[in-house]
């Protein structure tokens, strides 16, 4: 991942009951951390959008999580998590982070959700929200890839 | 707390995420347990209740809880949580949970939940119900000490 | 609990994953945030304490906890965590924690957690190291309630 | 994933503090179901081999997760966990795990997990030690594959 292409960073600190007996980070946190930075980077750019939360018209899930693990992180460390959306596709569109630390730079970890958007009526896929594409593009700019359903014809 | 006292026991196993850097549970851990034995003791009983959430004209929260710790458990191990209801008050309860090694018996902790009913729409203490009143007496029998409401006008 | 005893606060921000089906905090959280605290005043005055882990000729183990439960938090929001040392005896200690909205004081919930000095060797209880009272004392002041060993005799 | 090749299965029920404000399970337990499943899969075959820890010779991480949720799981839900290692390279293997629900066999999740095996004491890959590829051998058999040291030289 290209760290230069993110434009969000928020921060978490590690706590005591998220390391587990070698003194390290349980791997199942880094997957929470990573989360906070999604929700933390939806809260930013004003989206009106709850992962996972049907919302009026629209419903999005959480689809696919890949998770690559560089360096554990350890107890009360203070860890940056980068997050951006990499791309919008028809009824899809991907978030990644980068977790490191604070300190030091080290990446932690890597992580790329897919999620898809569905229609809560049928739970079949549906176009992404036009409002969403336009806040993504004016957030992101040229460094999400977003596909315009108008190209989809 | 007298364990002939608990007519109600089911069984949890100690999961790898649950043991922290000593090789042992974390504490927070242990207030977990005896939840899933309340949330099964109700369902044995056939209690219509859901703790802390809404179910028509009653709501039950969780005001106080006490846990003593008594010897740590272990990765793998698998415990037993037996859990009761002590007392019924006017508009309270107690549920009592002993949790233990199930090989060879020793205590790992003792906790006391304490409840309130209320009403939903005020939010303020109400008269634990008549049919859950009844329900308990017929599970506990003696054994669970009711305040009857008629004898607190 | 008398908020005015109280000389170190620290911070926690509710994360997503900790709120449950009604849209607050699981009960379970309250006690994490709790330890949260717990292990921050420690770093902060200084002692060369690891809650329940052993450190050189003494090991201290958390034995009981209480908490009270006064009204829901929810997602997102920020915490005021207080903690301090309430009283050291022989061979034992009280911390007290107040968890309150950061935004408009509202109590979340109370702790007291109790816990007791032990030899490691031996795993019996045994007088609370000297060091940690100096340190207590010049903290707290007398704010906390120490009980010198000379004293027991 | 072809669960014909799957020889081991184990079960989890869905505890209610995993569900969140949707009353499905958070999907951040779902990695944590798969991780049971791994350590009751190397439990059972009798691998002298503790997931992310140092074992003498060796040490074993994990390096990346992939999952894919297909559908949600409910509060006291029980359900399967498959676990099975699809191959074994020089110094990496695979272990792969569908989670379904008992009663009807709806799939929920499926993941593979990718393992290192490292040298301890320079933290850099080592080949698979050959007792563990001579247990998952006589165990998988023909159904996962393994690249032999000598191939590949």
């Amino acid at each position: 991942m290209d760290k230069s292409k993110f434009k969000y960073k928020t921060q978490v600190r590690v706590r005591n009951y998220e390391v587990d007996w070698q003194g390290i980070v349980h791997n199942g946190n880094y997957l929470l951390y990573f989360e906070v930075g999604r929700v933390e980077y939806l809260k930013h750019i004003g989206a009106k959008l709850d992962l996972n939360t049907i919302r009026g018209e629209s419903k999005v899930v959480l689809v696919r999580n890949e998770i690559d693990y560089k360096a554990p992180a350890s107890f009360d460390q203070l860890l940056n998590v980068y997050t951006r959306i990499s791309f919008i596709k028809n009824s899809s569109f991907a978030m990644e982070g980068i977790l490191e630390k604070a300190d030091d730079g080290v990446i932690i970890a890597l992580n790329t959700a897919y999620h898809v958007w569905l229609d809560p009526a049928t739970d079949r896929p549906k176009t992404v929200g036009t409002d969403f594409r336009k806040l993504i593009e004016g957030f992101e700019g040229n460094d999400c890839d977003i596909l315009w359903p108008t190209y989809t014809v």
